[in-house]
């Protein structure tokens, strides 16, 4: 890593969320430092790329997916993040041990200065990625929300921020339909928003809900000559 | 200005709201220098201070007010932000003038690099606020929403962008309350609303959904004898 090539005291964060078996899952890095070294996938900035492919450069590199959705819900900029940090000092041993002549003194400085992070949220789709470890990735790990452990810094916080965010914007942004397939049932549809919200809702009253939105269209059921028992399936208007 | 006590390549802009006279305003800058000369109210981030105290800060300084509604909407981090704008040179050339000795090569160099800009949008009180220049306004002025100039940089996209967020939230976030006196009556919320959306509504529409919301306390009328015609005042149920 070149620092000269990114700009400094800025980097970014992704709360990369997927979905599977019914559960809202998230993905997150076990790094090779540390004890308590979990934390969300996060990068820095080049000098010539925008604040949004890097982004999206970060998940490709972790994921292999090109286009994913993206959004930024925050930026967390408290005078005190990372340099006030105990992990500063455990990051900084750790990066002299694994490599000394790469990460000198400069560059350690560099990496455990003052960082403002810019927090982005993604919704993947679990079955079409392939992981690969960055750099300093021992390894990737998709975790149930309710199943997150403590992570380095406020990735905890940035992680509850970004699913508040989420949930505030399932609705009104339509981005459901970036974790289900092309066509679903009006239960699989419930299934995901029970598990984004992690609480049940009542059967008749989410399906009023969803179709006052005006933007589900119901698919023609296929005529099969025996009574039709199959449920209605759905999908996006703007898919 | 002392450029090493500022994070580099990273600055914020405010949009700052008022209502008055049943329309919503905005605060901008004519600057000192060049032709196209407005701007947004903008800053720098002091290395010991969070990012949202920088835009107290910044907000303080012009306005006299400590305690703002201060909201983060957005980042813009477009890689050619600032360095591929033809204002970069004029604001080159003119700070060479203003002050050759203050702002001498390194610092003219560091002020038009490529910044990072976190947009925050700002409610306050018209009334109260002292407008007082900082060092490089020729004088600020409210502008109605709808009479705003071209202004430098991606400056009217920031406003378009915070006026959008305002618009969004103005419901969930209950800050309407941030824009209005203690009590006020439900025409006057109306007005409001109508400025922020510049639209109309309707009035019995308007009246059942704010109601619905469940924000609003209704005060007791006083009896004064004679027929009461007065319409019933309101309050926010969190002031």
């Amino acid at each position: 890593m070149q620092i000269e090539e990114y700009i400094p005291n800025l980097s970014l964060d992704c709360v990369v969320f997927g979905y599977s078996e019914r559960s809202l899952k998230v993905l997150i890095s076990r790094n090779k430092f540390g004890k308590k070294n979990w934390e969300l996938l996060g990068g820095y900035i080049r000098k010539t790329e925008s604040v949004e492919k890097a982004a999206a450069r970060v998940l490709q590199e972790r994921t292999g997916l090109k286009k994913v959705y993206l959004e930024q819900f925050r930026v967390f900029g408290n005078e005190n993040r990372i340099i006030g940090s105990r992990n500063k000092n455990v990051l900084k041993e750790a990066l002299r041990k694994y490599d000394p002549r790469r990460f000198n003194k400069e560059v350690v400085d560099w990496m455990t200065d003052r960082f403002v992070c810019i927090g982005f949220y993604a919704l993947l789709d679990i079955n079409r990625v392939v992981l690969k470890n960055g750099e300093f990735d021992e390894y990737l790990e998709w975790r149930s929300i309710d199943a997150v452990p403590e992570m380095i810094y406020d990735h905890n916080e940035i992680l509850e921020t970004g699913l508040a965010s989420l949930r505030e914007h399932l609705d009104s942004k339509l981005i459901a339909f970036n974790l289900l397939p092309e066509t679903f049932t009006m239960r699989d549809l419930q299934a995901l928003y029970e598990a984004v919200y992690e609480r049940p809702f009542a059967m008749n009253n989410f399906q009023k809900k969803m179709l006052s939105l005006g933007v589900l269209e119901r698919l023609e059921k296929k005529y099969t000559g025996a009574q039709n028992k199959a449920p209605y399936l759905y999908r996006f208007k703007g898919r």
